[in-house]
């Protein structure tokens, strides 16, 4: 018929150019519809070389063999305003494409620390740990379904630099889109170290399972068939086979050793009625006040609360709102992901809801979900729920250093309150509070969540992102401790 | 159990005002979970009244009553640089909860027409021009399954002045949360003048659908119970029936005159191979200029590309693609709504994807899918497809007032050159290509599909969103003329 509809025989002349490049389009083309149908995966070029090197040109030969409405170009500079008010990540993840998308990627995660080490911002080991971090992101990206393809157009820094200038000067027409990325990297010593570096960044992936692919850049018509047949073989590299979730043992056993956190507390702390009332407005009062103070405005704060069925997570969370200004905090509660959601890492979710400066985010449940209810249920497969204790500790971090204050509460009460609770809740006219049948089951598994809950404990107590567990027994001791626990935290990072 | 579940007691003293309270929220909880369950629409409360009559305490009020994990808070101010960078209704669509959840709006889009008359922006007939776009906007929403309330706090000026003040200087608390909409309204004339506003805004509003409700807020707990039963009362009203989508007649008549716009298309045009590649490069050298200068960075291009099956909308839309600098263009197909697309009106969909300034979205396919596939295959109902051409004109005339150019094309083939290109697909061997029963399917309803389009052409063809028709038997001749229209449409705009 015409064309577009390129050719696929499997039979081409390596002798005859343009033969190739139709049969690579179509074969592109096939590769990319079965990518669309079968939403199993999301696949991210990373388009990065010198400036000249011709990675607007890729680009735009990428677009014209893919079907763009399967495609997303991301572009990524310096932070802008919007950016610089949430943590460094945070853009990336707020345009993964879902599964079944291409994402064409200029400008990715590793320009800046690229960029850092070449104005030597930083020094080798500090862009050494930078990678490391990446490294570590990316592993994640690629368990849960998200498949990165890292090339490097390489070219002789005489030859770039003239292309460049070249492109530059060309008066008009398409060709002459340019990806200028290196315009502050311009005195020797500075040029010098950024080659030292990509050359690190370049060895340093050679084992991992997404290294990088250096492709010469010197003829433009070679080096866009090389990055064609790269992002085909990406295309046709067949899906990691999903970990099998199993049924979980009906006794499921720790993964951890140490004592019980949880057989510390005692859950018979109670306050007094008299006096509840003022304490609790007190704590309200601090809360306030801190989060409208200045120190607050270049940070945030990100709660996450988790608790047995019927702990009173929800009361304790009204308190807590209740003492903010509504319009700088939201309360999200997490439940079954949706359609979209589930087109994402698990991550996603969270991360597409952390706040701006200066406000605060109350999860009613959370990311924390992946090793409690997950696990419990086995709706994750023990790789899955094993890996999340590290990519929920190195969330955690990113946000922390990112300036945010990251409180996690835990809330506790014994079986019998929960029984009681239960039982008052199926005699109750609130809609809201209607027992399931799930709600009964669950209590069924109430020995398996606290092996869950005692090794969540373990593996993400940490420093700068801690647990506090509640005693939730009596309702207005675990309101109270919550409140306090929150101010006090907050007076200490506020100073 | 505890003062959590409130009280839902039928029977509460009138006499007893903290009975009344606990039996309200009982009723609101109860309420807002049928909503979170049924899914079926979105609430929307907007808290307006001047400064001092307690707008936050109500926000506040109303989070504490409601669950907070269905419930967002929608806070505007002046339009901030993002939202500077697109039309003024995007920001509202970009926050708008989806179905079953609730939306509490402070500085809804009635306070920037309020302000604007107050400080003489507008006269009273530009006032009353935006009252009229305001309810077309609401009109649309109620029928989409958002319901709105609007609510205005009445209060004494002089009352509202003092209670300001003092709340302003109480020195901590929660109680404190203040909103300011009216600091720049502060000369006896510009008052004077909000106060008529308010007045014309909510006379107008008598006989629609979604009248004001004018709350005294004289006394802080009646005005907070006045509030809550309104909300309740919204929560309470019967979902309005969607209108039932019926089986299409098989012989569909235009509901429009005049004569047929397709039938002068000369579909025989065609163009000769030699010098189509020089034009076409010409054109598209010529669309990335117009696209690259000064003037383009406050504008905008959004383009909709609709034709018949195997028209060559992808392949036109790929020449455009490669004239545009792919870091500033997306292309966005537009087929069956995602759930997230379904929990929210229509034009979401669109109104999220309209790019920023300097920038251009292609839709392959677009918001006319309404009156097209869903209005001829009977997926919408002929009430919600005959309302959306002037949704859809309004729409536009957003985007267009908003300094965007919109150009829309419609690629015609006839049903022999259909037939022959079907045919040469079904021997493909690609598979984006593979025609399916329903393209044989839908090809049978090509005269109902005209029938269709002649409507559209005819209601929705307006001087600044305007429709090109495409001959596209050749394709050419369509790439060309795609190309050539921009082009020429861009040179107008940009002078």
């Amino acid at each position: 018929m015409d064309e577009d509809n390129g050719d696929t025989l499997d039979t081409v002349d390596p002798q005859d150019p343009e033969a190739e490049v139709l049969a690579l389009r179509g074969a592109l083309l096939d590769a990319e519809f079965d990518l669309a149908q079968a939403k199993a995966r999301t696949l991210l070029v990373l388009v990065n070389g010198p400036d000249g090197a011709g990675k607007g040109e890729v680009l735009n030969r990428l677009c014209e063999w893919l079907d763009p409405r399967s495609v997303d170009v991301l572009a990524y500079d310096l932070t802008d305003a919007e950016e610089n008010r949430r943590p460094p990540g945070w853009r990336y993840w707020r345009d993964l494409p879902r599964k079944g998308r291409i994402g064409l990627i200029v400008g990715s995660w590793y320009h800046l620390a690229l960029r850092a080490r070449a104005l030597r911002q930083t020094d080798r080991d500090g862009f050494a740990r930078s990678l490391r971090a990446i490294n570590e992101f990316e592993t994640m990206l690629d368990r849960e379904g998200v498949t990165v393809v890292k090339i490097w157009l390489e070219l002789a820094p005489d030859l770039s630099a003239k292309r460049f200038r070249a492109k530059r000067d060309r008066s008009s027409g398409p060709g002459r889109t340019l990806v200028r990325e290196w315009a502050e990297v311009d005195r020797r010593k500075e040029r010098m170290r950024l080659v030292e570096a990509v050359g690190t960044m370049v060895e340093a992936s050679a084992d991992s399972p997404q290294p990088w692919v250096v492709i010469d850049a010197t003829d433009p018509h070679r080096r866009d068939l090389e990055v064609g047949r790269t992002v085909l073989a990406a295309l046709r590299a067949p899906v990691p086979r999903k970990p099998r979730a199993a049924k979980p043992p009906a006794k499921p056993r720790r993964i951890t050793t140490g004592p019980s956190a949880l057989s510390w507390l005692d859950l018979t702390q109670k306050i007094d009625k008299s006096g509840y009332e003022a304490a609790l407005d007190a704590a309200q009062n601090r809360l306030f006040d801190l989060t409208q103070g200045k120190a607050f405005r270049k940070r945030g704060l990100i709660c996450a609360f988790e608790g047995n069925d019927a702990a009173g997570k929800g009361s304790a969370i009204r308190r807590l709102r209740g003492a903010l200004d509504p319009r700088e905090a939201r309360v999200i509660g997490i439940s079954a992901p949706t359609e979209e959601e589930l087109a994402h890492p698990y991550l996603w979710r969270f991360w597409r809801r952390i706040p701006d400066r200066g406000q605060t985010v109350i999860f009613d449940r959370s990311w924390y979900g992946r090793v409690l209810v997950e696990r419990v249920e086995g709706f994750a497969a023990p790789d899955d729920w094993r890996r999340a204790y590290a990519e929920i500790n190195h969330f955690e971090r990113q946000l922390t250093q990112g300036g945010y204050i990251v409180q996690k509460f835990w809330l506790a009460i014994d079986p019998q309150e929960q029984l009681r609770r239960f039982e008052a809740r199926a005699n109750t006219q609130h809609k809201r509070f209607k027992i399931t049948e799930e709600d009964w089951r669950n209590r069924d598994k109430l020995p398996a969540y606290s092996v869950a809950v005692e090794d969540m404990l373990a593996l993400t107590m940490t420093e700068s992102a801690p647990w506090t567990l509640v005693a939730a027994n009596d309702k207005r001791f675990a309101r109270l401790k919550v409140l306090q626990t929150l101010a006090d935290r907050l007076e200490k990072e506020l100073g």
